[in-house]
C-alpha cells in the first residue's frame, strides 16, 4: 500500500500520532502508522471521549447508571470504529501496522505483530506518539477486581455504591461529579493540600465548595494506605502532620488516578541515548525534535503533553517542521487547559501562587453576573496576569459555566500578542458568560489607571472607563 | 439630594440610561434620573431577565410551568428591586425622580410625577434611553385577556395550552422554545419566509428544523388575519401566493412579537426638531450624540440600538464623550448579537447573503466535533466573512451550543484588528465547542492557499496547514 519510501513511521495512532500521520497522507507524502492497541489513543478510548460522554448522561440524568454507561461505550467504540476505517481506508499513502514498534537505529523501526511475527520498516523519519498509562498505587488488601483506573473504569457494568477516588487531578474531578450526580457516595482523597494542584487555590477551592456541595467528601493531605476488604474500608492516614481522616467505609470500587507516566520504554529509545527527563519522558524542542536526528516526539510521552489538544497542536508543529524544514517555525502558541467539573475550570500561561512584582493580577467574582443568575449558577472567578507596563497576558484561569469556551479568547489574545487593555471596549452579547471578561478587563482599566501618574494620559484614556462596571 | 448643578438629566433607566447615570456619579458628576415605569428597563423587568430565566426553568424541567413562571417573576423582581435600591440610595450624587420627562427646551426637562405634579429640572445634558415598546398588530377577533406580548407575557398563571406566537424574531423564537419545553403546544407564524431574518439561510434553518424538531408548528410567508374566540381558532393567510395555510385551532393564547417601536414620541423632541429615521428613531453620531447641542440618546430609542449590550455600550460612549469634550473617541465597536434558542445563534457585522466579490465566506459545519458528539448535541454552524487579501474579519455568524459566548472571540478579535489568518495555530482546549472556531480558521487556511501563486509564499506559511483538519 504504502509507496516504497514512506516520509515518516509513526508509533502511536492517538491525537498526535493521527495529526502527523493523517496529515503526511493529506499533503501527498506517505507514512507507516503502527499502533498495538485501539486506534484513537486514551482520548478517544478511555479519556476525553468516554468521560465527557459520561459528564454528559450524568447530567442529563434521563439514563439510569447502567444504561448510562452502556451508551458510553457504544458512543465510545462508534468512534474509536470511525477512526480506524479512516487510518486502515481512508488514503493509500498511509499504511496502517497493527502491531507494536520498537526502535532498532535511527531511521530503523521492528514491528511485532500480534502473532509474534516480525518486520522491520525504515522511514528518514520516526514519530514517537506512544502516549502514557496511569501512575500505579500501592494500596495493600485492595482486591484487584475492585481497582479502577481510566483504563477500566468506563467497563463498569453500573456506578458502584461507593466509590473513592485517590487523586483529585482532572479525572478525579471529573469522575468524581459524574458518579456523584448518578447517585453512587463519592469520597476524594487528595495527597496535597489542595485538589487541582494546577490552579490556584482560589479556583481550586470552588471547585472544591462545589464538590462538597454536591456530596461528595473530600479529605486532603491524606493518603490511602490499606483495604480491608471484608469491611470495605479504606484506610487513609494524614500527610505531613494534617488532622487524622476517618476511615472511609462500604466502598465498593477504587479510581486510582495520581498522575500519569509516560509509555517511553522498550521502544528502544534508551539504546539510541535519547534524551528524556527525569520522568522518563522525551525531552523536545521547539520543533518537537530529540536530540537524535530524524527522531520526533509529541503528545503524553514529551516533555511538552498533558492533553489531546497539546498532542494536536504538537503534532501540527511536527508535520510542518518537517516538510518546511530548516525555515524558522512560529513561536510555540499558550496552551490552555480544561476540567469539565460542575462549573468548568479552564487556565492559560504561568499564574505562579506568589505574584511578581512585574505583573498584575486581576481578580474579579462572576458569581452575580446576569447570565449566573438566571441560570441559577454558582460561584465562578475570572483571574488574568498581566505584565506590568505592556500589558501582556501572562495567563488566565476561569472558573464557571462555559469556562473551557471562554479561555479560548484568552489563548488567541495571547497567541497575537493583543494586550489587555486593547480588550477595553470590546462588547460582548448580554447576558452570556463572558460577562466575566468584559468584567476582568473593567477592573483592569479601572486599576491600572491610578497608578499613571500623568493627567494628560488619564484624561485621553476617558477618566470615565475607569470607574464604570456594568 | 443633587447638587444644584447636574451634569446630564437621563431620561429612562434601562441599560443605557443606567449606565450613563451610575457612571457620571461614580466619577464625581451628579445626574437626575427620571423613569415613570420600573426602574432597568425591558432588560430586567420583561425582557432578557425573565426570558433567559424562564429557558433556565423550562431546560432543566424540575418546576411544573406555573412554578417555573412564579420562579421567573421572583427573580426579575428581586433584581429590580436590587436595581431601585442601587439608584435611590447608591450615592446622593444621584437624583432618581418617579415620573414622566418631557423636553421643553435643550436643557430643560419638565419632570410629571405619578400624582399630576410637575417640576421643571435643568442641566447642560439631556440624555434620552426611553427605550421601546413592543409593535402592535391587529387582529380581529381577538380577545384583549388572550393577547400577549413580552410585556404581560411573565405574568402568566401558567403555560397556555397552546400558544401561537407571531413573529419569528428572537423573542419568538426563545419563547417558543421555552413554551414547547414546558408542554404546551406552540405555532410560530412568520411573515417574511424566513425566521430569524436577522440570519443568513443556512443558520436561520438549523434554528427552524430545531424548534420542528421540538414539535413547534413553523408557518413561514404568513400572516394571521383573524381569530374565531369561540373555536378558539387562528386564521392564517399565505403572503405573496406561497401554499394555503391551514387554521390553527385551540388556541388559547397569542403572543405578538413582531418588531419593536421606539419610545420617542410625547417627549418633546419634535418641538426641537431631533432628527429622526423614518421608524421614529433617534439619529445619533459616534459620540451618541443628536442634532440638538447638549441632547444625547442611547439604546433602542436611537437608530443604534436594539440590545441590553448595545444600550450599555452606547451608555459608556456618551459617558466618554461628555467628560472628555472634544478629544477623539475611539471606533464604534462591531456590536454582536445573540438568540438564547436551542441551540444558541450569535453573529456580529456585516454578512450580507450575496457575498461581495472581495470577500471571502468561510462556512464550516460543527455537527460533528467531538464535544457535540459526547454531549449528543445537534447541527451547528460557524460562517465567517473575510475581506480578501487583508485578512480583516468583516462578519460571522455561529449556531450551536455556547454560541453566545463563542462569538466573544470575534468580537474581541474585530476590535482588535486581528486578521483571520492571525489565529491559525491558536489552541483551544479539547473538547469544546470552539472547535467549530479552529475548524473555520483551518478551512479558511486551506482555502486562501491555493490562491497564493508565488509557491515560496505558500512554502513559507507551512504546507502542511493548508490540509489538515482535526
Amino acid at each position: 500500500m504504502a509507496s516504497p519510501t514512506p516520509q515518516a513511521i509513526v508509533i502511536g495512532s492517538g491525537s498526535g500520532g493521527l495529526t502527523v500521520a493523517i496529515g503526511l497522507s493529506r499533503i501527498g507524502r506517505s507514512a507507516i502508522l503502527v499502533e498495538d492497541h485501539h486506534v484513537g489513543g486514551d482520548c478517544t478510548n478511555v479519556g476525553c471521549i468516554p468521560s465527557k460522554s459520561l459528564l454528559h448522561h450524568s447530567a442529563d440524568g434521563t439514563l439510569p447508571p447502567a444504561e448510562a454507561l452502556s451508551q458510553v461505550r457504544a458512543s465510545r467504540t462508534a468512534l474509536r470504529d470511525h477512526e480506524t476505517e479512516l487510518v486502515k481506508t481512508g488514503t493509500e499513502r498511509l499504511d496502517f501496522r497493527v502491531g507494536r514498534g520498537r526502535l532498532l537505529s535511527p531511521g530503523r523501526v521492528e514491528i511485532t505483530a500480534p502473532d509474534g511475527s516480525t518486520e522491520i520498516v525504515e522511514a528518514p523519519n520516526v514519530v514517537v506518539a506512544t502516549g502514557s498509562q496511569p501512575r500505579s498505587l500501592e494500596i495493600p488488601g485492595l482486591p484487584s477486581e475492585m481497582l479502577l483506573t481510566n483504563n477500566n473504569l468506563f467497563e463498569l457494568g453500573t456506578a458502584p455504591e461507593h466509590l473513592a477516588i485517590i487523586g483529585g487531578g482532572p479525572i478525579g474531578v471529573e469522575m468524581a461529579t459524574a458518579f456523584r450526580r448518578m447517585g453512587s457516595q463519592v469520597t476524594l482523597v487528595e495527597f496535597l493540600p489542595q485538589i487541582l494542584t494546577q490552579l490556584l487555590p482560589e479556583p481550586a477551592a470552588i471547585l472544591h465548595r462545589s464538590l462538597e456541595a454536591m456530596g461528595v467528601r473530600i479529605e486532603v493531605a491524606a493518603k490511602a494506605t490499606a483495604f480491608e476488604a471484608a469491611t470495605g474500608t479504606l484506610l487513609v492516614e494524614p500527610v505531613d502532620g494534617a488532622n487524622p481522616v476517618a476511615p472511609i467505609s462500604s466502598v465498593d470500587a477504587v479510581l486510582v488516578s495520581v498522575g500519569r507516566v509516560p509509555n517511553s520504554k522498550d521502544l528502544g529509545l534508551e539504546v539510541l541515548d535519547v534524551a528524556m527527563d527525569k520522568s522518563g519522558r522525551i525531552v523536545i524542542d521547539a520543533k518537537g525534535r530529540t536530540n537524535v536526528a530524524g527522531l520526533w516526539a509529541c503528545g503524553d510521552v514529551t516533555d511538552r503533553g498533558g492533553t489531546t489538544h497539546a498532542a494536536g497542536a504538537w503534532g501540527r508543529r511536527i508535520l510542518r517542521a518537517m516538510v518546511s524544514g530548516p525555515l524558522p517555525m512560529p513561536d510555540v502558541p499558550p496552551i490552555p487547559a480544561a476540567v469539565f467539573g460542575d462549573p468548568e475550570a479552564a487556565w492559560i500561561g504561568e499564574q505562579p501562587v506568589e505574584v511578581p512584582s512585574d505583573v498584575r493580577r486581576i481578580t474579579v467574582e462572576t458569581s452575580d453576573i446576569d447570565r449566573s443568575y438566571t441560570d441559577q449558577a454558582g460561584e465562578g472567578i475570572v483571574i488574568v496576569d498581566v505584565r506590568r507596563l505592556t500589558g501582556k497576558i501572562l495567563g488566565a484561569t476561569i472558573v464557571g459555566p462555559r469556562a473551557g469556551e471562554l479561555i479560548g479568547t484568552v489563548s488567541l489574545s495571547m497567541k497575537t500578542d493583543v494586550p489587555f487593555h486593547k480588550w477595553y471596549g470590546t462588547v460582548w452579547p448580554y447576558p452570556t458568560y463572558s460577562d466575566g471578561l468584559s468584567r476582568a478587563v473593567d477592573a483592569y482599566i479601572a486599576e491600572a489607571l491610578p497608578s499613571v501618574h500623568k493627567d494628560a494620559l488619564r484624561w485621553a484614556l476617558g477618566r470615565a472607563k475607569s470607574l464604570i462596571k456594568r
